[in-house]
């Protein structure tokens, strides 16, 4: 049977189709969805929200000469699907494959890309002012999910765009949640918006009535503004953003896609900037992602049957991190854990559960998370901030200026650090060693394996001072190590002496690394030591001095950027000891690693087993 | 004659103030900061503008117990005095005396350091969570400007705080201005409240009033609440922070000790958040600071009579920059220009009034004006940011996931890189090379002297990729260079052939190491060669390749920190090439860089001529 879906590849054809059918290609596109996503992974619940929002996008605007910028970018699939990328879906997220996020080398229909939450306003405010510099016409549309609204860019966005005077239409995509349940004042205020009962939702009536009432003295006029204002109060909604200088519209049935229409229609013929506030449910028609959304908001892939995910059932260093936090805070009663937006994925649910009290989701909202550690710190406890590398990044200058500078006890939980796979460019955690280095005072820390793990998060949850613990998204490979010495700072472990060369490995690289030993020893005779370099910061200078000693020829293993990171942490006390020997330096080259699965990036660049063990041979 | 101040040392002898002594005392706090900051330099005008608040604060709160939390932190100077500082103001900013900042370590009654903006909500909410989950009882103030309302950060903090049900008091000081005039819809908010008419300043009242309304049956109570919402609006001020939750109290005037006294004491014995609104005049009781409060935000040395700065007169890389773009834009339409709140720090004044529809002031919110900057070249414009080092520290996810990802033309101009002087560890611009060297795409580059500066400038202004040009305060040394090569992308200049070592230098170091050269020929017949290192990324790998083949040792000189920066790329380079010489690096070590006068902190750190020619000949 001919579908729907079969004729639709570009915007074109959407504007084609009557409503009725439109309604029918939003089933089909939720079954393609699901179909597809059951089998590549993917964010699912997200897009299964926006189906019927992003068809009356496509119908209304005239993409890409009018202009639509997405905020995170992962509820962008069915805009992949409607401009001309459907027959590609089946490589979503993999190497070489369609990208999960927006990208503008994928399509022209891809105006901005995105990965990281809450630059949507800001990006497509930018384009709206370089679209008025340049004497153009057409619409920039940003669209934003509650969720990411917490976040002080978008905030910092809505801040400006609302004062701008320009044309931009921001849609905020209202589904209840960020990943996990949506927190804050502004969320609270969205709530009560929703459970309202509807007025006005289209204001530009009022506004006329309102403006037909006469101008009084000046002493007068004042007074008569106010009453207007309040007037307008009482019957309309969004008085928030109005307040910010928006024209609000709203709440709309995000799954009403006439509706929908009918309002961005309006929002087009309007000047200045407006907020057209959409209501719709994540998940929407697949039953388990209904219940489940936040499960199904990133997923790998799963049974449509039953929902269930076909997982490993591997332990991961997640699930480690959530069970030590909760035995220390047990012990420790200035233990408390803080998330941004993150408590499923970074491993928190059981201290949630078990220590409310003690256990702050701050949404979207990195760099207040890290001041607001920063202040519970001040205040004598230990906070501990688990978040995933890639979005430590936001709060750079909170971990200068507000922990590090007061040398404060704040943890850094840095979950995801490395490869993170298919999630690709805008997510692998490969920058962190660089850029947490040169801050002072900070300690680094990163585990050979989840063992380890536990002793350095015990390690970790009584030090005093700043630190960062830094581990690989998913699980250990099938390694066992010979021996596990005690955590003492700045001091690293020998996993193998060996006479010829000296391999210096950081976390998961040490299993990788492990892995190079027997073969060199084998297959050519290298007897090589191996070197587990649990503190990245600061570096092992008593060990150091003896390696410098002993060998020729020194490899360091990271899986992160090689500019700037461990190996020329190593490279410059080298430098200072004057050693004479040879240094090479095994880690990702000066580029964003892209989306793919993680044992594919670890081949291409070289930094698996069997890459290590070539790198080697080709340098001694 | 006695004066009061002289008997006021503490807290405590505030509280022993009659209301009319506490406004003599406002003016002989006044006349001492004018008579100290005119010899110190510092941040007067913000000062001036908290006198009556800050005497207020203490009269009120019980410091240290209470805490207090200042935002920003340059507007602490009144407390200091306060609190136990008055006799050491002398030495305000200079190098081993007191900060221009909150610093704990100064004082028990500092409870939280500061620098950068927006810090404040989400720090006095970390210490106020912390202190029930102790079970204490004190109060938790933030202090917090309406520019610094502006950063995201802020916001952040507000949106949770305002759902917290935490007892936290935020005073909103609104001047009306951040550093220049403040910007957003915020701002145009607040100025709505403050030309209001006034009407109930205490709503405790209208809530028992609006309480005894009956609540009505299901179906009509949301109608009911929201009357009475709307009633509310139409007689209380600051609906928009009453949406975010805080039980707004305001606008008050800031300089009338005894109204803001009542509001504060009313606020103590509020439950939940409360925000306190008052209105401050910024340079108050001086007025040249009324009449240029931009001017005396931060301030050197002046003549009190004339409210004249005592300055060198030199042109500095900020005036050169503001001529430079000026120039550029007037050929090329596409140049536009962003500011985060310091057009006048930034030498953008001209640019603005020249060029006002291509200038955005985006207030203090560093994060946005990247991603708008992105926005902005991604849709065909060449947008330049003009920024001081340590602020763009904020914006460092944006540097990386919306301009270097999608390798977008936006130039960073960094302002202030390398050591600022008495601003001290919250402001020295000494992180940037080594955070900005690691990610993908970006171009570095740092000027010799001025006159490379213009043509950098140039070349960087038609570059279609990310690029950040880094320069310093203030102005050159008085050195005269023998050449002036081409700008090519990645290639040094050789000023100087030698035989002996080869220097290689950074920015202004090159101006130092300059003055070494003669000095190593004269006294220790050494013949060095000076290689500016202009750019910091992509390094010259050709260049290098020969001086690795002719020199045995070599000495690398950066204004930034050692760990990952501009000596560590070489090293990183020399590793590759197997270089067996001696590489000395010198910059800055693995520690926070106080205070105090540029020259000192340079001779304090080994980075003058005499510091680097010492360095030279303890490795030669």
């Amino acid at each position: 049977m001919m579908s729907l879906l079969d004729g639709v590849n570009w915007p074109s054809d959407i504007k084609k189709l009557k409503i009725d059918e439109l309604y029918k290609l939003s089933e089909e596109i939720r079954n393609f969805l699901i179909q597809n996503v059951s089998k590549t992974g993917g964010h699912l619940a997200s897009n299964l929200g926006v189906v019927e929002l992003t068809i009356a996008l496509h119908r209304v605007f005239d993409m890409p000469v009018d202009k639509i910028v997405w905020d995170v970018g992962h509820q962008s699939y069915v805009h992949k699907i409607i401009t001309g990328r459907k027959n590609k879906f089946n490589t979503l997220r993999k190497y070489g494959g369609l990208s999960g996020f927006p990208k503008p080398k994928e399509s022209p229909y891809d105006v901005f890309a995105a990965g990281h939450s809450s630059t949507s306003i800001s990006a497509a405010l930018g384009m709206a002012k370089a679209r008025d510099l340049k004497n153009e016409n057409y619409n920039v549309v940003a669209v934003i999910g509650d969720g990411a609204l917490t976040g002080g860019l978008a905030l910092e966005g809505l801040n400006e765009a609302g004062i701008s005077h320009t044309k931009i239409i921001v849609v905020l995509n209202d589904n209840e949640m960020s990943i996990s349940q949506n927190v804050g004042s502004i969320a609270a205020y969205l709530s009560k918006i929703r459970t309202d009962p509807a007025y006005l939702t289209f204001k530009d009536e009022l506004e006329m009535i309102l403006k037909k009432i006469p101008a009084v003295g000046n002493n007068l006029y004042k007074g008569a503004e106010r009453l207007k204002e309040s007037l307008k109060y009482l019957v309309v909604q969004g008085m928030l953003f109005e307040e910010l200088g928006f024209t609000y519209f709203g709440p709309i049935d995000g799954h009403d896609i006439q509706k929908v229409s009918e309002v961005l229609e309006r929002a087009k013929h309007k000047k200045g900037p407006v907020l057209v506030h959409v209501v719709t449910k994540k998940g929407k028609g697949y039953c388990f992602a209904e219940e489940s959304p936040d499960i199904f908001h990133g997923v790998g892939p799963f049974e449509i049957e039953t929902g269930e995910n076909i997982v490993s059932g591997k332990t991961t260093y997640s699930n480690i991190f959530g069970e030590e936090i909760v035995k220390a805070a047990e012990k420790n009663k200035n233990i408390v854990a803080i998330t941004a937006a993150m408590p499923d994925g970074t491993g928190l649910k059981d201290f949630e559960k078990k220590y409310p009290s003690r256990f702050f989701d701050v949404g979207i909202a990195e760099q207040h998370a890290v001041t607001f550690a920063a202040g519970l710190a001040a205040n004598g406890l230990k906070p501990v901030f688990a978040v995933y590398s890639t979005f430590l990044q936001r709060a750079y200058d909170q971990i200068i200026h507000d922990v590090c500078l007061q040398d404060l006890p704040v943890l850094f939980a840095i979950d995801r650090s490395g490869i993170v796979g298919e999630d690709g460019e805008t997510h692998q955690g490969v920058f962190d060693i660089a850029y947490l280095r040169s801050i002072p005072n900070i300690t680094i820390l990163s585990p050979k394996d989840i063992f380890e793990f536990k002793d350095m998060l015990k390690w970790c949850f009584e030090y005093e001072r700043p630190a960062a613990i830094r581990y690989p998204r998913g699980g250990d490979l099938d390694v066992k190590f010979p021996c596990y010495d005690n955590i003492i700072k700045g001091k690293w472990e020998i996993l193998k002496e060996g006479e010829d060369i000296a391999i210096l490995a950081v976390g998961r690289m040490v299993q990788f690394s492990y892995g190079v030993l027997n073969r060199l020893k084998n297959s050519n005779n290298i007897n090589a030591a191996l070197i587990n370099c649990r503190f990245i910061k600061p570096i092992d200078v008593v060990l150091l001095d003896k390696i410098f000693e002993k060998y020729k020829i020194i490899f360091t293993v990271e899986d992160g950027l090689l500019a700037g990171g461990f190996g020329s942490a190593v490279l410059e006390y080298a430098c200072e000891k004057n050693y004479k020997g040879k240094i090479v330096r095994i880690g990702f080259p000066d580029e964003f690693i892209p989306h793919g699965n993680s044992s594919i990036l670890y081949k291409k660049y070289g930094l698996d087993t069997d890459g290590i063990y070539e790198k080697i041979l080709m340098n001694i």
